[in-house]
């Protein structure tokens, strides 16, 4: 699968390499943008024939190619379009609003396929609530036809939603009785954790392969409201201008065209305009070298919002955000990155100061949030993140975040030799102390420093300053500073020791390491029912050759093993 | 494994069923509690041929064996001694202080094994910290010699962690490099949010084989004091006089024995005082008849003392642990447990008053902490819970909380031809409302009705009440209510229905609807870490022949597939 037009079953390294995260609703097949005014209509029409591998996408059902346009239809309509105050998801086919992810394309997914597909199309679902919640473009969800499974948690997603009451069109969560799996794209922890949904009735919902329709599904919370056929399109469109109208999008503003990304991959490299990797494939490491702005801050807001899409912080979350995605979905057998970076500390810092006084501007909230998601796909990458600062580095604010996402970071104490850079230093700034929450509602120095309030607190009187490797290791901001003559070997040895674990023990170690404090729909998503799709992601019961996934469709019935574990 | 004297390798539903929950200090083969006024001294000395299988328990390696008898020892302690207010743990023997749970017996469980071991171990751990935090009994760990992987996490239980400076004895979690697996006791979930390590400090810990000693412990939070040597006896001995110091329990009370369980398991049937337990084998279900007061309450306190392990909330609360323990770790194949009733509502609450007014009691106290931890057996217990609430029952108080605790209660309405009983009724009493908060910190009435706070307002004010079936049901405390000519066919197609789905998929929804709302340390050790290890208790590179537990102590490295999922 993934690869389009590869062989039907598993597929090789090459046909892996073949996702890419970048469209635009030019080429879309499966979705379709519709305007009017102030709302937006998200529809869903999925291209049969548009699949990424060997099966059709019936009833619009999904793979990774159509998540992959509604994360970027989504993306697009926060940045393109500050006039919407409302999105809502629709059908465009008749008879049904959305099967799910697509059963045959799960049957044929290799167990790391299968993780990275969940993976990305829950973070698609986070940034749909997170439009909603953070930039004041709600979506609602109008359903028309059965949305199962996949279906209905894509609906989960928006903040209303509501079910047109045809004695036909019912919500459901059937994996459990169909599929032998989860409802694993965050469907049962939406209903027990956003809709609250009595914890038995849920039992039954998910246990109740047809799901559940009218009255009772609002009675129930699963849906917010029922709306007869015959009122259907007018509920809908005066709901969405309801929701619009509590919109504090600028009706009158200009978009930012998400241009193409200035982007060249090529076997083991990878350049943008400012990041670029390169992969050392013998030791399945990857180094990505972030670059610092290259131009000083606009003048003006308006001028930053002439930039588009290359101002530094827009074009520098795009670009780390493709690569981050890329390594993931196509380089499993990369266990460690490394973040370096380049450049000006100070111009970042500029940066990240112009995007802070510039707080009530529609696109600098965009950008901030946008790179707060970014920063979240890197919390959630099963690799070792490694930061590695040293002269010439630019690990300040925004760019200092890369250190605290990191599993370590290492640091060169004063100078190398032949090299008459100054110092590497690393330096806070506001962005570090607000700007990007992680999934567990704390930032990351937050998190960090949970057992240490009062370091927190006295970072705070730090902001700007460059801070030299020992004063950073001795603050907790780095995990180990290292002079020149050592620099080397130790890094050496930690990529030994790194990539001869277990890649799976290193997953499960990192996914529970790097989430202290607070669990959140967010967290509970990906650790909680993550962590159980993936373990039944690997039961017979489910992929074995007698499993539900294996055997769905074929009219065979499976054949669990009945011991409970 | 597990049935001692089974053959090696994999072993059959014979040495499976011989797993007993019941032991008593007599019969220890690997701990001794030795006495020093207020100070009890849990002393482990894993006897290297006592094991439960093939496989010698070396260097204080444990299996769950072992894991019994501390179980049983720190029930003992706190219900046997009320004078102890300090449980020093340590180690009998000379060069070492634990090694962890014992890697042959992993490499020879089965994966329900192994997830059953690990789910027990984590609930012994707990109810230390239980003790620490609930019970006036304070636990300290006193480490000489290693402290590795579950030796450690045993360690991470206790209030209070010294490590003596002998330039040796260090506490580690080598699972991750040695073993491929996860430090799966709460060991990571321990380290970052009980003593907030900070996370690439905990990176490093975990990825160190040799673990960590002296000062460097201290500072990274993994241990609360380092002790010379020379004076380790005296300090530690000072240091739980001082905790002891701090106790509320009564030095001068008299403890109360846990006397043997009145006791008959023979094959599907298992009968104690007041529970009793039926399994219907075709159907993999499990029919649990718990049995209210069969006395009424005491008169007095002292009474109620002297009642000792024959006093019903205790009894109750034993015989139902055993039940629950058996059927998790002996019938696997079970997949439904039923929950019957079968007695007085008032006598139920009438003794949940009585437990209610004796708050101030330290006996009182432990019987309803101790009851809090049997419900929470059940909520992690990998099987699907009904009640079915018919005319005879007393689901009222402490026995409604198994309502609560079921994922679905079916409840008759009015009453059965041929039976001239009363209509059935369940009942709230105090004990709903505050006895026995979930892991997740909440009371199952408060999770049950996150959505309906209204609704959890309305029902304390129907404290006592009889509420029968259809009022039941109105109120959201029961999922349906039948009239008798439904009864038997609506049980009838659930329990069909419910058998029929995979055992993972249900193991893997439960585990998510169950726990609605906040995340705690322990919900966050049976949700995010025990999925996460379970995950990795399926993948070859530690289960397959290849991998790392199975090749341990060959002399052959593991061979690990690279790619990171």
């Amino acid at each position: 699968m993934w690869g389009r037009g590869a062989a039907p079953g598993e597929v090789g390294d090459e046909a892996m390499r073949a996702v890419d995260y970048q469209t635009d609703p030019s080429r879309y097949r499966h979705w379709r943008i519709e305007f009017d005014g102030e709302v937006a209509y998200l529809v869903m029409d999925v291209d049969q024939a548009g699949g990424m591998g060997d099966y059709e996408l019936k009833l619009n059902s999904y793979d990774l190619g159509v998540d992959i346009e509604l994360n970027d239809a989504v993306q697009r309509l926060r940045f393109e379009h500050p006039e919407v105050g409302c999105v809502v998801i629709k059908s465009g086919k008749d008879n049904v609003f959305c099967a799910g992810a697509n059963i045959r394309m799960l049957a044929k997914a290799t167990h790391q396929q299968k993780v990275n597909f969940c993976k990305f199309t829950n973070e698609t679902r986070l940034a749909i609530e997170d439009a909603s919640q953070n930039s004041g473009q709600a979506y609602l969800c109008a359903i028309r036809g059965n949305a199962a499974g996949g279906g209905y948690e894509l609906a989960l997603a928006a903040e209303h939603i509501m079910l047109v009451d045809d004695r036909r069109s019912a919500v459901a969560l059937p994996e459990t009785p169909l599929l032998a799996v989860l409802p694993g794209t965050g469907g049962l922890t939406r209903i027990t954790d956003k809709r609250k949904v009595r914890r038995d009735r849920a039992d039954v919902f998910c246990s109740t392969e047809e799901g559940i329709r009218g009255r009772k599904a609002v009675e129930w919370r699963l849906v917010d409201e029922v709306v007869p056929n015959s009122r259907w399109n007018e509920t809908v469109a005066a709901r969405a201008r309801e929701f619009a109208a509590r919109s504090d999008r600028p009706r009158q503003a200009k978009g930012v065209r998400l241009t193409p990304l200035a982007r060249r991959i090529d076997g083991d490299r990878g350049d943008y305009s400012h990041v670029a990797f390169e992969i050392d494939r013998a030791r399945g490491v990857a180094l990505v070298t972030v670059r610092g702005p290259s131009q000083g801050v606009p003048d003006t807001l308006e001028a930053a919002h002439r930039r588009g899409a290359d101002f530094w912080p827009l074009a520098v979350a795009r670009e780390l955000e493709d690569a981050i995605l890329h390594l993931r979905t196509n380089e499993a057998a990369v266990g460690v990155v490394l973040f370096r970076t380049e450049g000006d500390a100070e111009a970042v810092l500029a940066h990240d100061d112009f995007l802070a006084r510039a707080d009530g501007d529609w696109l600098m909230r965009e950008i901030r949030h946008y790179l707060k998601r970014v920063f979240k796909r890197i919390d959630v990458t099963a690799k070792s993140f490694i930061a590695l600062i040293e002269p010439g580095s630019c690990f300040a604010g925004t760019l200092a975040e890369l250190v605290f996402a990191a599993d370590r970071a290492l640091m060169l104490i004063g100078t190398r030799e032949g090299d008459n850079r100054a110092p590497a230093t690393v330096a806070l700034g506001r962005a570090n102390f607000g700007f990007y929450p992680m999934g567990n509602g704390l930032t990351r120095l937050e998190t960090r420093f949970l057992g240490e309030p009062a370091t927190l607190e006295a970072l705070k009187g730090k902001l700007g300053e460059a801070i030299e490797g020992e004063t950073a290791q001795a603050l907790g901001l780095v995990t180990a500073a290292y002079e020149d003559f050592d620099w080397d070997d130790e890094l050496r040895m930690l990529l030994e020791e790194r990539t001869s674990f277990s890649p799976d023990a290193l997953t499960g170690m990192e996914a529970n390491l790097r989430f202290a404090g607070p669990e959140t729909l967010e967290t509970k998503i990906f650790g909680r029912l993550s962590a159980w799709q993936n373990w039944i992601f690997q039961r017979p019961n489910a992929v074995g050759d007698q499993g539900a996934l294996k055997l769905y469709g074929s009219g065979v019935a499976p054949t669990f093993g009945r011991e409970r574990v």
